[in-house]
């Protein structure tokens, strides 16, 4: 018997594989299509001709947990201890997998809302716990009525995606007041917060776990350079967390990888000295703005977007298919690629809402969007 | 309450730091010091300015899996399906980790040599399962007959390391034969094979897991590229099992880590090419033998050592101190560092055993020498 019996091929696979195979535009899979800044290449080209190929330390190159302190206290003012509250792992994914099997157990239970990236559910499944998905509201904001009453002495964790993928939705000054209403009532709940998209917000800037003191003591927050860099591939990423939590997580990470690759390290914390992580936001600001506007005039409805790379759309004026079917005709008729929203509900409700990556070069948004006002 | 209350940082962490703060020359973990190929390095600074920075497919870079299973054939006769029976893993350590993670569950039993590298017994506690330690003979080779006691119908998994850290030792074809025997008496039992030390050895080539029709259906062979091309840095390895297990354990790698380091795959795949992997057993043997010369006239007693590039040294004629004051003083007096052998045994019996790592340049080989013959 499958310990994982649900998991089927990841719909991000799915999809990638089948633009490929239809020579599509593909706008599922949230990874940017353009080059990556020349400074970073430039350092990495460098550096393959360094002494810079055998083991990191255990929990990262120092200068880059060095590097990454100095970014999170320039970012939200938090200062963290490098050596004992943060470690680098090979991409958030592996940050939230330890983390979770670092601190879940036997029994526990863990609060995933829902819609969430599909990264969360398996890794407490893998610690024999269990998983308790909470609707969000309608507007995506959390229902924290529902997920009071869903807490009880058994809920060890409540994960958080802020900003939300693939809703772009970010948490307001009155989310976290009620998280930390919670909180209070449950004294032994843990906060494991994905920030990977921190730095891609627009109109307003999301609120970091970072800058809560309430939540200093008990939060894990993980991010990627693979989000902030255009460097998906590299799988660099870092998990930030109290010192008696690390102490635990650094144990799994031990095992479970040791050390992640050397020169991508060394590059990054090279990188950090002179890129202005501050300027992603407009950026992908701009990127949004085109593709909405591009979009203006086809019969898709799109939904607001907060922050992301990822504009929601819903088809329902348009078609009776459920979102899985749609999204393969989308790929066979129209040539573009997209995630059926179903795939983020735990019981796959087909709201005729499917997400596009708009981390791509404007030639491609142009051709994709004229692709997609055909419909 | 910790899920590993046992685990304290890594001896490999705890040697590699002393060495460095005492300037000591640093035979402890297992990493080269020599530069990598100009090949590879060439390869890899010049791909850092191609389009290569984004995800690879989850399961690994597909001209890397073929190029794998080109190489598994040539090196062993073994035909392996790239898609179906192959996935890169962020170093082998993570191969092992999601293998054990994927396969054992609550209650089951998993026999472990000891003395072991100690990358075995957490993952097996992380899955509420049990590690069975069974004892090599005095000359390293294992017992069959008393991991024959310990196995049961509970008994899902015996790791093997072949060939074997910190030892050198290889399997023999007698070994083959028992394990065949134990395997016909157990027919759930699996059997993991880390074999990254594969293309390191000596005066014979070790038989690997690969070349055993009676293991083809039941076993999982894991391996890694920081050994056999001098990168430990870059954490590439790869795990091989039939597609049944396969399927599960790809299940666990894409919440783990979803995939790996993609220009690395990428260098690796196109190095495959020009590389002659078994030239490496020529390469280490000739550096074991310089430096068991070098100590000829040390007091040091030098065990035989088949293959890896770890040599192991008796002191039990010089010193009654337990191991590993004996490799603190090593570094505090003498500038060299080594590896206790106790802290591979599961109850850290001391037996004034060492651990010398002989991947380094000749002149290094020939400053420690120089130091050790002083003890
Ligand atoms: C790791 S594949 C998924 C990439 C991603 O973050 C997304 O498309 O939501
Ligand atoms: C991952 S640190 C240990 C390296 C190694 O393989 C060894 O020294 O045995």
């Amino acid at each position: 018997m499958s310990k994982l019996p649900n998991v089927t091929t990841s719909i991000f696979t799915v999809m990638s594989k089948m633009a490929a195979e239809h020579n599509a535009i593909n706008l599922s899979q949230g990874f940017p299509n353009f080059p990556v800044d020349e400074r970073l290449t430039d350092i990495l080209a460098k550096l393959s001709k360094e002494n810079v190929h055998q083991y990191t330390p255990m929990a990262g190159y120092p200068p880059l947990l060095n590097q990454i302190a100095k970014l999170v206290q320039s970012s939200y003012n938090r200062k963290i201890n490098p050596d004992l509250e943060l470690l680098v792992t090979a991409g958030a994914t592996q940050g939230i997998f330890t983390t979770i099997l670092a601190l879940v157990k036997t029994g526990d239970e863990v609060i995933i809302l829902d819609p969430s990236y599909d990264s969360y559910e398996s890794p407490v499944l893998l610690c024999n716990a269990k998983p308790i998905r909470i609707a969000l509201h309608d507007d995506y904001t959390p229902n924290w009525e529902t997920i009071e009453k869903a807490c009880s002495s058994k809920t060890k964790m409540i994960i958080l995606n802020n900003p939300h993928n693939p809703t772009g939705k970010i948490l307001t000054e009155a989310d976290f007041v009620q998280l930390k209403n919670l909180l209070e009532k449950y004294p032994d709940l843990l906060v494991l917060s994905d920030e990977v998209y921190e730095y891609i917000t627009f109109e307003e800037k999301h609120i970091s776990a970072h800058t809560k003191d309430f939540l200093l003591n008990r939060c894990i927050m993980v991010s990627s350079f693979g989000k902030s860099f255009h460097i998906t591939g590299w799988k660099i990423g870092y998990t930030v967390a109290p010192e008696y939590l690390m102490k635990e997580i650094k144990k799994v990470h031990q095992f479970l990888v040791f050390s992640v690759n050397s020169i991508s390290q060394v590059a990054i914390s090279q990188y950090l000295d002179v890129v202005d992580v501050n300027r992603l936001g407009e950026f992908y600001q701009e990127k949004r703005d085109y593709f909405q506007k591009l979009l203006q005039n086809s019969r898709l409805e799109l939904k607001p977007c907060e922050g992301t790379y990822f504009q929601v759309a819903s088809y329902a004026n348009i078609s009776d298919d459920d979102d899985v079917t749609f999204c393969k005709k989308l790929i066979t008729d129209h040539g573009v690629a997209a995630i059926p929203i179903s795939t983020f509900y735990s019981d796959h409700k087909d709201q005729k809402l499917i997400r596009f990556c708009f981390a791509k070069d404007n030639f491609t948004l142009e051709t994709a969007a004229k692709k997609i006002c055909e419909i």
